[in-house]
């Protein structure tokens, strides 16, 4: 078993690395959401905080490494060089589904090698949400944050994987139920995190209300994990398999949608993350409602060359970022978050039939 | 004439299989309809019960097979195949316009020859509407259900075919009248079907007051009859007509609003088809307000292959179905058709225009 | 004078047949019209009336050719071979500008031989607008009547072309009020005439009050009179023309939106024309509230092979637009116009924008 | 320091002749504006009076030309050559910026040139408002308006080019309040001037609240800055600076929206600039609310060859202008402010959203 889920996860690196697996026919909505550029910024782009304290821990920016792998060689290399970026940088980062460890003790290492090289950056454990219909619960949870002492845990929601993939377990039966059990029994924030098509109001509320205390929408327009499954079944030649690939390649809810969707129902802090590739687009996240934002797919590809490459492709995000917050006159995250943005397209279309209030986006800060 | 009328079915036959004939520059509207996925399905995919009961008759999930052929050794061969395989999945299937073996007995076997492989399956006789103007009436609808002890009747109503094409009667005078008769007289349900163009609302009102028992849309968007009209005087060099199959190739009311043009405005239920290619468009007309899909093109090209080959087909459909559902946490067709789904782009702006609730689609569910 | 006014109507005809002078980035709108489809027409497209009588004329169908030349032996022959084609059918026809034969006694038999091949059809004089600001009055509107015995004169109004052409007039001062003189002193109907760039609704008012009996809107989305300019200029490599047709190539009131401006504003019947293709455009012209609709193109490039050819490509569009009516269960001219129809897009946007009853058209005939 | 300030200015000179510096993704927005052509102008082209008096200057056509160049020798060939033609045609002209002549006295000669070589027209000089927070304030604005004996004085606002740039300084701190300084004690008016992003109600609000008596709103759509410095980088070969002008490549408020964001706001005279390209352009500029239009780009590209091809140019935009009045039948420029024009897509969708007022400009006119 550890070696099959091994062997899947060594797939699904491969795979993202060398082929196209971007959304095809859908978009993360970001195109339709405009900043209001302000001519005078009356602010120092040099002075800007982009400091944020979320889960009573304080990030340099708003920005973390989504959750991308472990329990290979090349998965601790991979750790290891982004724990060392995030951890000079003063970010955080979520490791990849730590299942094999959890099964296999020799592999606890290449997730463990993600605090030992961070020792202080915030660190996000990592559990399937459909294994707790098959067997796991607080035990295995409370196993993956000791592993690496991780500052939270994020429950991986990842129905559509689990339904496309040839050894996918497709029940969410009590799931519900037992997130709230782990919510209320372990000592760090329980994150529900998507895995690629988005976080609807109606779940955030369940969400919410069972004790999690933040939600990584993860919507669709990045990478889709369909695809990534259409490809392994290539391989193999199943072309039943293939096929669901490829039908449900789109399937989910854009980004910048299930942003809103959330951010408009609960309470609790919002990480954006799915098919963020700027600081432009990580800005626009920010000012419809995240905390935070999570990029997984342009750090892994500079992962796999160096600590040095990731560190710059990370500060060069961060730049961007402030570079957005400096031209809406933003000096702070929660000032961004105040600044007129317009909702156009089948973005406002899709919120305002869903009973959304599109049009406040486009109206604070005018007098 | 019944040897005219094989001949030209058995051209349609051809050219579906051979030429580009789907839609140009019209869709089926259902790139404009979105589900809002469900992160937390709380369901188990296994469970998910796509049983449905129409028309008294116990479905295995709701999927028949679009009438396609008749009246010829190879359609004998396609009817057999297709007969075969949705009785051992429980499904249904109609049969292409019996009036060449209401007109020559000789060729009742090669639609009897469903009803000997699918002895449970739900079959649908198929008369056409345009004939009821021309003299055929209820012997001849009772004729077309003894052939095929068939469970329903449908009544294809094509008046663009019969437009554009070479032979085309296009008369339909009092046809209203007549199909009223025949649903009052006949011992199984009549079903009002399209054949490429759609049904609207006002249509279906007076169909269904008529006693119609069911209405079947097929929507524009799939192959395109004109087109076949087109390749066929193409070959015969007749600029003229072909000209006509050329201006008519887009016509019609795309299937999705179709769909929500008559399940808004009647009680009987609604057979979604017409360009529907995956189980996700399935799930979608389902949701919109259908009680059955029907498919034809996609199962005319793996028909004359073979059982298995058509079986896998029609299994993948309802897997990609079950699949939707499992990612909107429906475990059932009725809550499937509950769920939320956002209408946006022009289908919305058709439908809100023509007075039909639009936003009620993506609220329902909402608390 | 006259021998530069007729070079620069072969001009304009060598240009039309070899350059492509249609409309670039702007269409007539007819694309975001859509018919509903009745899959029950319950009439017979064989005892459909397509007769029309405006004008006190009777019109076999409501189609005229609109006008297109005079003044040279090719003139000539066209419009001889458009009169007979257009008598024997029952149509009508617009004559090109008169000018040239009103200067030159020696041209009129370039265009008496409408008349002369067409002693009962439909037959409209043609004087420009702008020549009223230079001179001509009552005395030459009478002479351009009684050269062709015309059952009604177009008064053409050309601003865009006078604008953007070489030896252009672009002085329309008191050009109304001499309409109006007109207007009242003859005894057949004054039709004003856009020239491919549309009617709106407040010149509509106004040429209404001066006393036009109709109105004949020439939108844009088809021949662009500036392109013709652009490569008439092209060739003289006068490089100020050319940029101006360039610039301006695509200027206008779509067709079908100047169909709704006026025909929602004014109580005089509305000749549509403008980029009007096949027999479905002309469709949703009527159902738009024209009364009859013009074609020049089409009709241009085969009326220089002959008179066969010229009524098949009439009898075609009429087959076209009865086809129509036919499957919208239209069996008269006024019933087209109270079928419903959609119009949405930019069409819908700039109508509702300007305050015109857009939602009526499509909500006609539902009870 | 001058040396390098002149060296980036003939870096910008160079990138904009020989590479694609336009928008790429985003546009102008002119394109969703729509005049409503009128087919009966009612008015002599020849007689219409493009004059108009802004700053208490009768300018021959509200068009200038946009601040370009200057502190080089082949600055200074250009602004003569553009000094000359403006002169000769009675229009205005803008220099680039001061700074490198107010800190090297030589220097001075390539702005002062302007005012030698166009004794009357009117000349704005150019100082940085990013300056303003780093030691200029009035004594550096009255040494650039005497240099070329200014008509008015622009400062320019570039928060984007400053932000993306190598050597950008991006602090605006207290920009403001200095503004409101010289704008009290200048003897000529002050314009706050965008340079290619756009100026939003909220800053035009403030501006004229500070003193200043005109607004450039420069917007989107035209010459991206951050584009010019994609391409200085790419020479230097560093990848952060580079991957900065791409993001925000396109980043900014579309013109047409600028235009009518500030226009709805302040009562201070607008003028348009950002991609206007021709004489419709300038049109629609003028009929959302601009007073002038000013072009750069088009210039720059003849004013290379010599005074004739640049003053042709101009006046080909003139004429393009004035074809487009006279097809809005608008015989001044205040005729052209009150002639409807229709707003559409997404640029109507934007201003709705911020609350401006769309639908008055289509009815505006209409009784």
């Amino acid at each position: 078993m550890a070696t099959e889920t091994r062997k899947r996860k060594a797939d699904h690196i491969r795979i993202s690395l060398n082929q196209n697996v971007q959304a095809r026919r859908v978009t993360t909505g970001f195109e339709d959401i405009h900043f209001v550029h302000k001519a005078l910024p009356e602010i120092n782009k040099q002075k800007i905080d982009l400091s944020t304290t979320i889960f009573n821990h304080k990030f340099a920016a708003p920005l973390i490494v989504g959750a991308i792998t472990g329990g290979t060689p090349e998965a601790t290399k991979i750790n290891a060089t982004i724990a060392e970026a995030v951890e000079e940088i003063g970010l955080g980062m979520g490791v990849g589904s730590q299942r094999a460890a959890i099964e296999d003790k020799k592999l606890e290492k290449t997730f463990s090698i993600a605090r030992k090289k961070a020792p202080t950056a915030f660190l996000i454990a990592n559990i399937g949400g459909v294994q707790l219909a098959h067997g796991y619960g607080l035990k295995e949870a409370k196993k993956a944050i000791e592993m690496i002492e991780a500052d939270a845990i994020a429950i991986h929601l990842n129905p559509l994987q689990e339904a496309v993939q040839l050894e996918g377990q497709a029940n969410f039966e009590r799931v519900l139920e037992k997130i709230g059990t782990i919510a209320r029994e372990v000592d760090v924030p329980v994150i529900a995190k998507e895995t690629g098509a988005g976080i609807a109001a109606e779940e955030a509320k369940k969400l919410e209300a069972a004790g999690v205390k933040g939600l990584d929408v993860s919507g669709v327009g990045g990478t889709s994990f369909a695809a990534v499954e259409y490809y392994r079944t290539k391989r193999k030649a199943n072309i039943f398999q293939r096929r669901l690939g490829d039908v449900f390649w789109d399937w989910g809810i854009p980004t910048a949608i299930s942003i809103v969707e959330v951010s408009q129902t609960v309470n609790i802090p919002i990480i954006a993350s799915g098919g963020i590739r700027d600081g432009v687009e990580m800005a626009k996240a920010l000012a419809l409602g995240a905390s935070l934002t999570s990029l997984s797919q342009p750090v892994l590809q500079v992962a796999i060359k160096g600590v040095k490459e990731t560190k710059d492709v990370l500060s060069l995000l961060i730049e961007e970022l402030k570079t957005s917050m400096f031209l809406v006159g933003a000096d702070s995250v929660q000032t961004l978050q105040e600044t007129p943005i317009v909702v156009v397209g089948e973005t406002a279309e899709w919120l305002r039939m869903r009973k959304f209030n599109v049009d406040g986006y486009a109206r604070r800060g005018r007098s």
